[in-house]
């Protein structure tokens, strides 16, 4: 094997983003060498790694020859051509997440048979290959509302969901291959970051809580530790554990959990990568979810995961009404608050709702540190020129 | 003023080194574009910024087209062309920390007059043109055994110190321009950081200890907080914090600092830049002193700068008998003690003593951390391929 910190060894990130952005703290901080591709010229790994390859992650070619130049290939985003990295693992490139979970988790049907077969609690789902299965089996009552669609493919950052109350929330509706799930009222939505190296080494990160805005159902800040008793964290953390033991995975595994009425945790799905519910843990955790990545893909021995100081992320979105060249409106002002770290992810265009960036709020007093997101979240805006 | 989150800003760094490879972690947390100069093609910074010039930081020509193209200047290295800083200023570009401060630090001689003039405690000195003259001054019974020989420009890393015990010391020296200090004995070597922005916002970082090695005369360990009593800590931050307030610096003034047997505080020397004793703030303190840095020189609000947790800081230093191409040897094994972070600076070839990395130990408890620390420094060895 390469040694890692000598510049022989070449680790290929497929997917530009932000969250390849902040692998590259790590990478840097490491001196590992880092070739990454995306399909945007303006993608923010661009200029942080050390070689970088435009090119389309759903094509064969593009994802195979990329993996061919590197030692090891990982990935930021679900949306990778898995048939390419089945062939690179056949030739000895070594890929992880491997192209085995990676299959089972970019389709949501094959991933809520995965939890029903291995014996891990999820909500009831029926799987359809067409949307026009649904209005038969609605038809037919054997499915009732309300219940919720969710595509089997292609969905990111609440796109691909829907919860449907009567025929007419169908109609607008991609036609393809989908489930629908049974709509389980759940008390917090709650996540849990686990950690893999191929030795089997495994850790877990402190459960997290999603606070919803109360009238918009939109997450607006991620709080860890979750504000929930210590029996249903710990149940929340073995739920996510025999998830990870299912899939045997090398990287991060985030686990997206519903606590329901009744104080059951039910999975709701999964990310193999570094995800949105483990941004502060770059602030307020030993080791950084993305460090944390990096350690396990590369067999190198884990990090300590606990919270050293309260931490909540806020994301920052484009503003409604807003679409062209980025100005981060009053981000000197939450500066000057306690605690508080901005990260912007530098992609020059803003449009409604997306994700330029996060703030990260620490402090020793989870309240404090909760008081001062929200005037984080009613100060800055993200909005055009 | 320019928008320094969007990409019409651009800041020059002069130096690509460790300490402003650390810097673009924050520039690229921050968005903010970079453009560094350094004058070797393998400068840490190369691809971690957004435009890399190759140049000579002592060149007046090479300097001031750099900080042309720029709208702001800084520097993590004292050894610059501060007749071209000068320049720029002129001409309406900001520099900071200011040349007239860089001026009086790159002279160890004018930074002792300095203090003297300021009414800031410093050992005991004279300023001498030419080393020749310090043996007439021994002859004239001027000058004692024994004392310490300081080069007035162009010393780092100990080299241009020199501890005179008899004229034969004096031998292999440089013969320019010097000082002789008096040897002054002291408990402890301590320092603290202090930050100032153009809005005279200060804040000062905890008092940090460096432990030496007690035969090699080395500093070993940089401890966070510094194992004194609180009134040596407040009298130390007092000192710093009149030093600074006689700089009026814009940026870091890493203030390094003597604890006399008798508990007095003696002002050593200043860098006007991120520090070796700071870099356990990446991992142990709210905001790292190289995000300070950005956030005062770019008059940002400063950040909080308490420690969360305690830190140690060891370096990496090549191992005598090795020149060549890097190997960290027993990285793997250093990483899985517990709260254990290395940084790779990305130097390819190592050399005996030179500063290839640093590695952080964070713990609640500073005792567990120092005796972690320990175990890094005996495991851990850079040595050549």
């Amino acid at each position: 094997m390469a040694n890692y910190f000598s510049s022989d060894f070449k680790l290929g990130i497929l997917g530009g983003g932000q969250l390849g952005k902040m692998m590259l703290y790590t990478t840097r901080k490491f001196d590992i060498t880092t070739h990454v591709m995306d399909s945007s010229e303006e993608a923010p790994c661009r200029s942080a790694c050390n070689h970088f390859t435009l090119g389309d992650l759903m094509d064969f070619d593009a994802v195979y020859n990329f993996g061919k130049q590197v030692n090891l290939v990982t990935f930021e985003i679900e949306n990778v051509n898995v048939d390419a990295l089945e062939k690179l693992e056949k030739e000895g490139i070594k890929v992880y997440p491997s192209s085995k979970n990676l299959r089972i988790i970019q389709n949501k049907a094959t991933q809520k048979l995965f939890y029903r077969d291995h014996g891990i609690p999820t909500s009831d789902f029926t799987r359809f290959a067409y949307l026009s299965e649904i209005e038969d089996a609605i038809d037919n009552g054997g499915l009732k509302f309300p219940f919720v669609w969710k595509a089997a493919q292609f969905g990111y950052d609440g796109n691909g969901v829907k919860i449907v109350r009567q025929l007419s929330d169908l109609e607008d509706l991609p036609k393809g291959e989908c489930i629908a799930e049974d709509l389980v009222p759940f008390k917090n939505e709650l996540a849990v970051i686990v950690v893999r190296n191929p030795n089997g080494d495994v850790k877990t990160y402190p459960v997290v809580e999603m606070e919803f805005h109360p009238e918009a159902n939109q997450v607006e800040y991620v709080i860890c530790p979750a504000r929930i008793d210590e029996a249903v964290a710990k149940k929340a953390k073995n739920v996510a554990l025999k998830v990870s033991e299912a899939f045997k995975h090398v990287g991060l595994l985030a686990v997206e959990l519903f606590q329901t009425e009744t104080d059951d945790i039910l999975v709701n799905e999964v990310a193999p990568r570094p995800h949105n519910s483990g941004h502060q843990t770059i602030e307020a955790n030993y080791t950084s979810q993305f460090e944390q990545h990096i350690r396990a893909i590369l067999n190198l021995p884990l990090g300590k995961t606990e919270s050293i100081v309260g931490g909540i992320m806020v994301n920052l979105v484009g503003a409604e009404g807003h679409t062209g060249d980025v100005v981060y409106e009053n981000i000197e002002e939450i500066m000057s608050l306690e605690g508080v770290t901005p990260h912007i992810y530098g992609k020059k265009q803003t449009r409604p709702f997306r994700k330029m960036g996060h703030v990260t709020i620490v402090n020793e007093d989870l309240n404090d540190a909760r008081r001062i997101a929200e005037q984080v979240k009613k100060t800055i805006k993200v909005i055009s020129k």
